[in-house]
């Protein structure tokens, strides 16, 4: 046997329980063809926005010639990404190395370069916040930029 | 103080908000040794069913000479994909070039044009559908086929 | 119109569909340079111990020339990753092929590498237990071994 009050109680500690989400599309303007942008800001904002204290959070490129990875903020490895990826899917508007670009695109080679840095990233949300280690960063991947894009981020826990 | 009858109404809301989970096994057949499969569809299908109106979905390969990744829905771009990872790991089914090969098998290839394309995705479900961006399809990508493979589909949420 | 008594039950039964999350930090010390440790037992511990039935598993590395993996437990396959892995991004602690080694840093390659072997990995989990084809095995994978590095386990569902 339970009175009303009893349950009431029971059921407030369940509320907080619940599953939360939360879904931001941001939007990128990347004036190079080529480059990474640091968005892990724009992650915690939207992790402490929706009140997610332990859970996933889920953040991809809504486009398939751009990547979200994970790896670190210096300049210099931002070079090296570059050449290396250039040398695995060189650009080449023809249509002779890249079939893709007989549909009257050129970016062919951005197709390949997202596939080896990925497409999303899915973080864990610990006590509130990125479960990160000391190096982690989020970084949006642009292979052919000068036009908007949008990054999806998505919150799920309680 | 509450009544039993505000608590009931209480407990109704909660009851949609509590996480609902389902999970299916797709059966792929691809006839040749590397092809790239839409399964959009299917996809699709599944999160219907499952009634999540928030939440995330993964779709991943259950076999490790196979991949699921999102990209475009273009033959050409299918055909450079093709070229491009028989660059990167070329089919060998001698044991000199791939050790792994040394075991009977002759598709150490296949787990090196997996790692390049993937296992998995996992995907926002906002407001019971897929929160894709414009060009974005789901893909079966097959590098040792021939024989009936797996792939899981899986929505959680609320 | 409904009793306490009914309600309570009503509760009971969603008690068991609330929420849980189980998160775990694993240790890795690899001696080598580059080399795979397969870590899907640690990983079955965390997923039973967390009491989810239903739900997702994240593994990542928390250090950013490690990788987490899903493939064969083959040494022959291995040793190809290893030798692969060294021609897309060999080895050179010269700050002249990777520019982040002019960071006093000797491990550019090992930042390329991890990009092709990724970062993470998200594991359906079904009546309790990872939800895997019959050669899935989780693998951490080390370039630039030889200190104490982390692996985030994640387990999030009812």
């Amino acid at each position: 046997m339970t009175s009303p009050d009893a349950l009431f109680m029971l059921t407030s500690g369940r509320l907080e329980a619940r599953m939360k989400s939360h879904t931001v599309h941001l939007t990128m303007n990347v004036p190079a063809r080529m480059d990474f942008v640091n968005i892990t800001r724009d992650v915690e904002r939207v992790v402490a926005d929706s009140g997610v204290k332990e859970g996933l959070c889920l953040v991809n490129a809504m486009h398939i010639t751009a990547s979200v990875f994970i790896n670190d903020d210096e300049p210099g490895l931002h070079e090296d990404y570059k050449r290396w990826l250039e040398q695995l899917a060189p650009f080449d508007p023809s249509p002779s190395r890249y079939h893709h670009n007989r549909t009257g695109e050129d970016n062919g080679d951005a197709h390949h370069k997202r596939q080896v840095m990925g497409r999303e990233v899915v973080v864990a949300v610990t006590k509130g916040e990125l479960d990160f280690g000391p190096w982690e960063r989020i970084f949006y991947g642009e292979f052919d930029g000068r036009r908007p894009k949008r990054v999806l981020v998505k919150v799920i826990g309680e």
